[in-house]
């Protein structure tokens, strides 16, 4: 899923927008998301075509005064979504290095000694690693609010992108049509290394209202403890050939092959998650890693399911929508959780997913530039054309995973920036 | 805690009861609680005393006719409570008769060559060991609903022992003093090998609104895993000794020491349970036992406390009693759960614990003899002695834990137990 390209053409609201092409070689503009286990980076980087408009087109939303004749450029390009893992941040920093920031220079030419480039980033990392980008690039990482960034990104997806959300049952993925009239409440469940639970109210109105600790740390601490496996993706791979069965006690297990209908549990409900492991005729290492995986992803996604709905349900939110890495687009994750949340609320909910979902973060912190000048992505309607990839999508900056896996590209949307220069002037005056 | 020795001196209500003494050696009535790990069991065995009852006594509650001058007998004993690993069932079944069942036959004269024993059972092993019983002992499980016993032997023993119910937080065990007038509703915790969440309205009226599979299965079958431990007990020995920060990525790891206070994240709370078991440098061998008990503990009795919490809120639910095997009286499980529910709700909803926290199905399927014939324990006004001890009470049988731990006694309950002729003569008829 979060592998499909798409591109979006911008529609620009307005009339009579007069487009002059301006050959660029790239600008690139790159926000973070840094997490506990993974650093997730959205930049943007132009195409060949350079476009610029330079009109009045009247009092625009955000309160620009277009009367005062300021250029804005309209950049033709990509949105690029990447991410390291945290323990990585050196490779992270050398790779922002060598292949983003090397263009900054080229348009903020105004004041070059008291340049400082900012950079905006999320998750707790930015306060931890907030030094090191200092020391090694002279880099200032421009602090935005986590569960802000989320949900900036959450509502620009649901809001810009057409075939964003899906729901995901029995192998069917189905996208879902979003009203942007009727888009809000909803409840966005991000799950990184633990689990974020944030009511959505409106464009601006939201509230983390809970959350849990039991999430994708969790799967990968414990099943790296348990199966030995190399990475996150080698664990997933492992769950999606292994049976549960072998190692959860079922109701059936307990009650002879029964049903505990009276209290609607099935026999094949799972009464115990790694119930049976506590037989004394195996250890560890009796037990298929594929099977150890896949009964820690049912647990965790099951957990995170009914947690999820049970404060969707205490909200009065019929729409949850899940985001995060942990599930990346794995059929058996979505799956799971898509029952836990049928199961729990009788068919009343229904789990959604996000084709960003791991990127919600690294986007609003990448849309945040708006507030403090730079980059605007407007996102009124949109079409979209859109082509799956089973590979992930290489840019072209010629940069592919690297050996030891440190970096790794999931595709990126094609879009419209705009630029003002009066935000570009405060940027190169180091605000 | 649930080693405490509770004597119930049973308070008749209405006048003028007459007692007379009978010398009886042993009356054995027992009921059994078949879970997926564990088989509970309670059982009533009498003192040397045994009074008799004969006179009109009015008409009582469970609308028997006193004029009818049914012999009612009173039998003043013990009731005791055990438990066997579910994988000993033959032990548990060579147990119960060598040291149960051969009393029954002294005081079931009546028609002794259709003389079927009865077993009152509940839990899902009652319908996959029926036939072992069956063929071994010749004993019939007579099944009573598994929920219906939990509510029952929570509400008699909320009603009937005076020292029940206590609080547990830092360190501080607080017996709370329940109004039986303002029992109900109230959320009814059951941590087995899997948890079930009952929300009870009455004595009658309850209903099984959530549950988890992760519990106490999950701990020790994780844990098994884990750390290789022979038993649930060391396993939880062992957590005591740990120290959760190990492995667990708490906020201050990933906010670099930081709280996120804007949400409400002490920079101690756990972010990600075993998070920090993601790192490439470790692997199983080179945690400590203790610190990834003490995770295991932690992350699952937060979970219960939180979705015990949910449900309660759900249903407008102020006390939330937990009990099931899982707790143990151990007091790092009791209060992390008592800091999930405080943390969660914000300090409006308190975690209740169960002295006799394990048995409380068992307990219930023993009492629903009442309905079936034999026995009646009436629990209205009571009072009790109580008088903690450190170790395990042994019966009056010489009975202890055999070497392999097969078996363990958990203390017993001093009561009278009111027996009608009427229903003795049921019983005698197979019924």
């Amino acid at each position: 899923m979060i592998n499909i390209y798409i591109h979006i053409h911008k529609i620009m609201e307005g009339v009579g927008i007069e487009e002059r092409e301006q050959s660029l070689d790239q600008v690139s503009h790159v926000a973070l998301d840094i997490g506990g286990t993974l650093i997730k980076v959205v930049y943007f980087s132009s195409s060949s075509n350079f476009s610029s408009d330079h009109k009045n087109i009247g009092s625009s939303a955000d309160g620009i005064d277009a009367f005062s004749g300021k250029l804005n450029y309209r950049l033709s390009g990509r949105l690029h979504f990447l991410k390291f893992e945290t323990s990585k941040i050196c490779e992270c920093v050398q790779f922002i290095s060598s292949k983003l920031l090397r263009h900054y220079g080229d348009l903020d030419v105004e004041n070059q000694a008291n340049y400082k480039t900012k950079i905006k980033a999320t998750g707790g990392g930015t306060f931890k690693f907030s030094e090191l980008f200092k020391d090694e690039l002279d880099i200032i990482l421009d602090m935005v609010d986590e569960m802000s960034s989320l949900v900036a990104g959450a509502n620009f997806l649901l809001k810009a992108v057409h075939h964003e959300a899906f729901t995901y049952m029995d192998g069917q993925k189905v996208y879902v049509q979003i009203d942007q009239e009727d888009l809000y409440p909803y409840l966005l469940v991000n799950i990184g290394s633990g689990v974020s639970m944030i009511k959505v109210e409106s464009d601006s109105k939201f509230e983390r209202v809970s959350g849990t600790s039991v999430g994708g740390g969790t799967f990968w601490g414990l099943g790296k403890l348990l199966t030995k496996c190399k990475s996150f993706d080698e664990l997933i791979e492992l769950s999606h050939r292994g049976n549960n069965r072998v190692i959860d006690m079922l109701v059936g297990d307990i009650y002879g092959g029964m049903d505990y209908s009276k209290i609607g549990l099935t026999s094949t409900a799972i009464a115990s998650s790694f119930g049976k492991a506590i037989s004394k005729k195996k250890e560890l290492e009796d037990y298929r890693a594929e099977d150890v995986a896949r009964s820690l992803l049912r647990m965790i996604s099951n957990n995170i399911g009914q947690i999820a709905y049970l404060n969707a349900l205490r909200f009065g939110l019929k729409r949850i929508f899940f985001g995060g890495f942990f599930i990346r687009g794995h059929a058996y994750t979505m799956d799971t959780i898509s029952v836990a949340v049928h199961y729990w609320s009788k068919g009343e909910a229904k789990a959604l997913f996000l084709c960003h979902e791991g990127f919600l973060g690294a986007l609003g912190s990448f849309l945040s530039y708006k507030g403090n000048g730079f980059v605007e992505v407007t996102h009124g309607s949109t079409e979209q054309n859109s082509s799956s990839q089973n590979n992930l999508v290489c840019t072209g900056d010629g940069i592919e995973s690297s050996a030891d896996d440190c970096v790794k590209h999931y595709g990126c949307i094609e879009c419209k920036l705009e630029k003002r220069t009066e935000n570009l002037r405060f940027l190169s005056k180091g605000y």
